[in-house]
């Protein structure tokens, strides 16, 4: 998965040793795992050259994506350009998640890229 | 490494089989490894659950990172929050990129996701 960190999401990160985010769509902090117990459990924290990309790796409860998924990286590009499905779902999102939550998150898919994990 | 693409980028990408970027600050297409020889050879391309990340797995010829590492995340970040060095270079950036290139990206660190790799 991909998500946004700011300062005190990096904070909670190293002080609780389970992953944080902050979302820009919703401007709120949230703690990956919180509602749906999916945590991740940091085992290392990697730095890019210039500073502005971190490379988490981590010990993932249940799946990291909101639609069910392990992996929010549940599909591949084919070298023909097609898009094949590589992955089963781990658990059912609509139990974990909530029919109701998934409707009120689709208006903020403008920052998409923040909505492809869910707390 | 992280850098962007286009739909262009992706395109070349899937026609060669060798990773190809946009940068955002220099506004122009590049191909990994065009001028240093490190390209990189795409093994599989993964796309997320809303469809804006690529996770792109490759076979490596030297090093991605312009710093001359082999990745970009060449160091971590403690559970103190002290940044440490985890990897040797494995080529001298100097002599692949020459120090005037050194100079003139600095200006672009506006964005500087981009720059964490070079061609």
């Amino acid at each position: 998965m991909l998500a946004w960190m700011d300062e005190r999401a990096l904070g909670a990160t190293l002080t609780t040793g389970q992953t944080h985010f902050y979302s820009r769509s919703r401007r709120k902090h949230w703690h990956k795992g919180g509602t749906s117990g999916h945590v991740q459990y940091v085992e290392s924290i990697a730095i890019d050259c210039d500073g502005d990309v971190l490379l988490i790796k981590a010990r993932q409860m249940g799946g990291a994506c909101h639609e069910g998924y392990r992996s929010c990286f549940f599909r591949r590009i084919t070298s023909g350009g097609r898009i094949e499905l590589i992955a089963e779902p781990v658990f059912d999102a609509r139990t974990v998640y909530g029919s109701s939550r998934e409707t009120g998150q689709a208006s903020a898919k403008s920052d998409r890229a923040l909505d492809s994990a869910r707390e």
